[in-house]
């Protein structure tokens, strides 16, 4: 307890607060642009906020064991992220109450200043786990980094930032799988003498049921005689054979090198699992923060999409003032930077409930008092 | 052009705005409160850009003469300030990620601090025109001023705010009923000799319809006698005589002093006539004035209403740390604070369109080249 | 499989389903209009699922042992509720495209026609479980079963339905609350010898915590001795007394007769207690069900709010099509019905983490394999 | 007046609505499914709204002479449309409620029922003016319009609804661009003798404020010489070149062959001028109707984009039910189907308000009596 109350404005800060909007050089400025920098300003707040839950979920799984019971506060934790990604989406209306003839009477003054140099963002990818051979050039040469430099090419405090967050290790990716690694599969821990084959065996039993429920839907398919000519006939038939193809490469992790296939592969085959079985108790809650996290990277396309169009509605096609392809790079970094791609990818190989092998070792899954 | 470009980070202050959120003591804060510190600063943030808004507005509407092609751009300012509450009001959501037992680990430290204490909703209370003796007192006496006083009793930068803005005059309101009140009803100027008769004779030509308009309802209530009881009908009865005469007192502002009335009457007059013909060219945007601020006051009272809702998921029905009586307080203001009541109570009188009294003058509304 | 595949406009039944928008009598519909029905029958669309979940839920907590590993698809259930009932709620946006003057060119054609005789929005207070005698009256006499019979004073297909749920009992209100009746408290079952006296040794202990976290508080608002008056703290003293009586004699029922007081008394504890431990594993499930009930009500309040605020916009305060008072009626059922009553009213009572009393027989709400 | 009241169940037709989900077969239906019919039911009665509204705004804009007091009406019309858009964009969040492995209980029957078989979404396309050749293959050979067969290869009611909506011409594009066609630049109406002159001046006097706007930009990009290589330069350069010959090739219709110049370049003219002089009278309108059409596109994509998202989470990149390419043709079609191309192109040739050249003839834009 204090010993004399702080009033709300000392406990927010609001005047220093408030005195932050200047922008560059002496004169007043517009409602338009004092807007454009509060909505900068509240989008770096939201940024630090998502970095701090981030933090607290990667420590969390980055522990060697994780306590069943933090579970449902991770949980909770990455859907407050997601939460604050779709304020951060909601933004983009309030811009786009400022029209472009509006935007360019003081967009000359921004061409050094770009949505490129925030660090937040940055650090956002980075600590999530986007690899850096993945991102997308900005357009001009050198890395994402140089646009981090200060005019002179000294480094600045957002450089920094981002390179302390590429030392803040593991990233939210490498941990949760590490933690998706150990879960036990039909009863089966990685510690086990014999888990290699256990898990063997359930990837394919799974396979098995996967390749029936590919067969089952192109039979189906092949009954539509009369919208489907012979050259579309062959075209599902192929296409059903790269799907069963594709499921026993991917859960078998055959794109990798031979060293790194065990792990990956018990890895795909923990998250089919856990989705497949997820009423019992111990899965419930992996479940969950599993879906949490790939709503929260959902909601984060969805951002990048949601921007892109702001970016269009403004300036429509031209250059960004970061020197960047503007609208068509947007588009492109929502369509192609992806981090948890293991849980988008057995989306496409999960079955219905009926067709899954049974459940060993149920009991092992249950509660102790319940 | 600046001789040398400004960076991102110096033009958003990203520094300085994120060492904001320190809060009360030296320890380190959790995620919880960070999060709850950093709602209410962009809370802050928010009620700024509603005020620079509303200023900007309210000084157009303040001037002698109102440039038509200024409306449109009127509007757009309003109808951003209602986008602005939209996203105000989204921040509950957010701020019920956080459980009640978690909010409680750190409410101790907020007892001298209440959202009460924010300058900037009182502001803007203020500058729209909420009566000062429509206030309801937050449960212990004194004026709200005093909660904006320091510990020690001496005069805040929050307290002086708001008293600055308490003389910065007009309020939007007047000065938009200002406006309001120079419309050109069937063509009649108040500068025009004969203007009070051709008024009131839009009033008397209004109410016989409207008049007839409550009656055909009525007529049409009384024919579902099987629903109905004889005391239904007899109070449906007295509440179509109510409507009819509450719509006369109404638009002669009966309920005012005899010296204020013929204003009053002309204003609200002035408000039935643009929405009534609001098609022609003339009218059709101060009715998107008249229509935005109407949405923009919803807004408001949509985001007192849900702020309540938030309050009593987070703490139930205990007493607020300001010291009011929390939820009931806040459900009472949302329902009682109301600034903009003839544009609200004018909806209570309009009648469909094929029963106006015919518009006179229409060329006087139309336009130049059109 | 079926013999031959169904077209999508079989499936949906979408030329049945396009032909229902004909209104009243012959003529054409306007674009108001047939809004106005689309967006009324998509309201009844989506209650219609509203009921299905909540049967399903219902059914669920309504069995005599409710096996644990389906809480988490409860839950998903409730939170679908929750979706659906903020779908409604943006209707009302929707809706408010339409000026007061347009609704009014159709309104008299529905004078017999009221969203009081939606069954839908009846058949989900029923089954929620508001109680008859809460509701308020529609502003003429006769229950609100009235409203639903024919003009000639039959029986609709409506009031079945709404009869008909009034049979179909437990309540989802009552279902639930008989599950949570069972809840372990401090390891101690109901059907245990000394329950009662273990129940009420965690109430004491309990109440304990909660007085100290009350006389917490005033102690430092006392300190804020600046802006309060002596009649101010003498008011704030009288507060926290009568919090720390309410939250004893809420939580031993005092308020009821004393043979319903143990049951009433033990589902009150075991909600403090769910919301209380509810980290462990065997808590963290009910925990979620019990806060996705509360996050539904939410929504269904906050649905009501709005929807008393389109009305005000559409009509302001003339009578409703159904006879009632309109406005004023809708923000008084907003406030005044309410469901899970406990679940609010707990929330009150919470205390932070660090006060609760010591959980005992922790193991017994572990994992069998964690 | 009806001769007696229609209860609420028959102008809405509740029991018919409601007696619409049975899908396919004879049992019951699970929550998923009914969940899916609902939303699938809704969608199209959304679909319905959309193409009532925009029939009567391409009536409107079809006529010879598009009375001005119809704009505020018509730039409604289109917000209704972009708010019944936005409806229908938030059934996603809804739907994935729904888990993939729930949703593959009963996929099977859907084999034959894709939603690329709704007449309503095409509908939609088709009005707006998609020109039929920017269409995506489905994947599959044959149009779109096959999938609209039935079974046995005979004509469906939806196959018709789509071949009536090809001849019900014009579209709303066309209608719109024909109303754009006529509007007065610097003065100067299509009829006038000297009209090509007029405008081919004010296009000139444009491109060169464009052209010093895009060479300004560059130079402040050269000034950030620390983080640009020569080779960043050159890029940066060609890319001021390519915008200023892209904005010449536009405004001069260059891309079109010669007899389709004038017309198109008029067109683009007038779009550019409208935006760019919006302020006075006569254009305040006109550009509401383009702010909103923009707005309604916009949300359009924002729709494809959210349903590409939706799919992914569901059932991941697997064959859609229709045979397409699933994920990415939904991502594809949401890049590519642009209709009112001209709107956002003009967004790109831009200037702020200080570099436009005078406007001309000011006073026959303004009002009569204002």
């Amino acid at each position: 307890m204090p010993a004399k109350p702080t009033p709300y404005w000392d406990y927010i800060k609001v005047e220093q607060l408030l005195s932050l909007q200047t922008g560059i050089g002496d004169g007043p400025l517009g409602n338009d642009e004092t807007m454009f920098i509060v909505v900068h300003q509240i989008d770096e707040l939201w940024f630090k906020l998502i970095l701090r839950e981030m933090v607290t979920v990667r420590d969390l799984f980055a522990r060697a064991h994780v306590p069943e019971q933090a579970l449902a506060s991770a949980a909770r934790g990455v859907r407050r992220m997601e939460t604050i990604v779709r304020q951060l989406t909601s933004h983009f209306e309030l811009m786009e109450t400022m029209t472009t003839r509006d935007y360019l009477a003081f967009r000359d003054k921004l061409i050094g200043a770009s949505g490129f140099q925030s660090a937040g963002m940055r650090e956002i990818e980075i600590l999530m786990g986007l690899p850096e051979e993945d991102r997308i050039s900005l357009g001009h040469e050198g890395s994402y980094q140089n646009a981090l430099k200060h005019h002179d090419g000294s480094e600045s405090t957002a450089l920094r930032r981002v390179r302390d967050r590429l030392a803040d290790t593991p990233t939210l990716r490498d941990a949760v799988l590490a933690w998706v690694f150990r879960t036990p599969i039909q009863g089966s821990a990685p510690s086990g003498a014999d888990d290699a084959a256990r898990v063997r065996a359930f990837i394919e039993a799974y396979l098995g049921t996967q390749q029936r429920a590919v067969e089952r839907v192109l039979e189906a398919s092949r009954a539509q005689a009369h919208t489907l000519s012979e050259a579309d006939v062959k075209r599902l038939e192929a296409r059903a054979i790269g799907e069963i193809a594709s499921a026993r490469g991917y859960l078998l992790a055959e794109e990798l090198p031979e060293a790194e296939r065990p792990r990956a592969s018990r890895i795909r085959a923990a998250l089919v699992f856990i989705e497949s079985y997820r009423e019992v108790p111990l899965l419930a809650w992996p479940r969950e923060v599993i879906d949490a996290l790939t709503s929260f990277e959902q909601a984060f396309v969805i951002f990048r999409q949601r921007h892109a169009r702001m970016v269009e509605r403004m300036i429509g096609r031209r250059t960004g003032t970061g020197g960047s392809a503007g609208v068509d790079y947007l588009d492109s970094t929502a369509l192609r930077y992806r981090v948890f791609r293991e849980l988008w990818a057995v989306r496409t190989l999960l079955v219905r409930a009926q067709d899954l092998p049974p459940l060993e070792h149920a009991d092992f899954y249950g509660f102790a008092g319940g």
